[in-house]
């Protein structure tokens, strides 16, 4: 059972600065899709910011339930999958109230070295059993770290050549899914 | 040597009427940055438009030359994989001057049926010789059938759950990329 969620918890910058990140309409769009063709059971967004959750509301609900559902029925599919949530907390308390048990939390991180999850050792885990995994993409500068340090595993990176790595989150999202679902 | 090409050629849609698609900024962009992970030659953005050219030139002179290009050196990077082109016959003209031959037309489409290229055999072929390769993707409601009536090959499309086929172009990309190309 595979969640994913997109977390835009305000970080520190190269410059020590504190920056928060917007919800893009094109990652709700592009991972929803996403989650919908790799039979993901919820595409979380998480965003501290009550504005930015009410835009992404909005969005969500022209494609699920307004003009748009009616539109283009495919996209409407994928919306489904969509859940907004101010915290990772709340993420888990829901997935823990689904399963009757918390699930491994995975994050991800284009810079990750040292131990790492590979995507083969997660694909074989979720084809054995049916524990809630929830895999957590960072956008702007990546993950807090206060996430990072609470997670069971951190995922090994889709490696660039000549080690460029600067894949945006829309095409991770898809390259890692479709590394570590059998479909 | 691998090529990739994004047609945005006039196609008959549904109801049987000409459509034009536009070029979208956040393609360029995303499939950019992706062709430059993967270690593609080239990316080609093909639109018989003048104006729809004009505009993506500016697009890509901004991150390639421009401002941004200081502003964000690994988006200049990806940049410069970017050719503005207006017809799939230009491509094929570049591609075989460079090589002295013409490349395999590879083509894709979410809806492919019959006897495909696997991403695998593709995957071998483009690790056993250096002959030049250009997989085309569509945008819209895909591939103008004259482009796929003179490809060598159609490759398989990436199969979501239960049939879901709505895979973003951008997402697409990024999947079969990693499927055939090894770093």
């Amino acid at each position: 059972m595979l969640y994913i969620a997109l977390l835009h918890y305000p970080v520190l910058n190269k410059e020590g600065k504190v920056v928060a990140t917007a919800i893009a309409n094109m990652d709700i769009h592009d991972i929803a899709r996403t989650a919908k063709t790799f039979g993901v059971e919820k595409f979380y967004v998480i965003n501290p910011l009550e504005a930015q959750r009410r835009l992404a509301g909005q969005i969500v609900s022209h494609w699920r339930e307004g003009y748009g559902a009616a539109y283009n029925p495919s996209r409407k599919e994928a919306f489904k999958k969509v859940e907004i949530k101010s915290s990772l907390e709340d993420v888990l308390t829901e997935i823990t109230a689904v399963h009757d048990g918390k699930p491994q939390i995975i994050v991800t991180g284009a810079n990750f070295q040292g131990e790492l999850l590979t995507c083969a050792d997660l694909r074989e885990a979720l084809k054995r059993n049916h524990l809630p995994y929830l895999i957590i993409f960072g956008t702007g500068s990546g993950i807090a770290q206060e996430v990072v340090d609470q997670a069971d595993h951190r995922l090994e990176p889709v490696r660039g050549k000549d080690g460029y790595n600067h894949l945006p989150v829309r095409s991770a999202v898809a390259v890692i899914l479709d590394r570590v679902v059998e479909i």
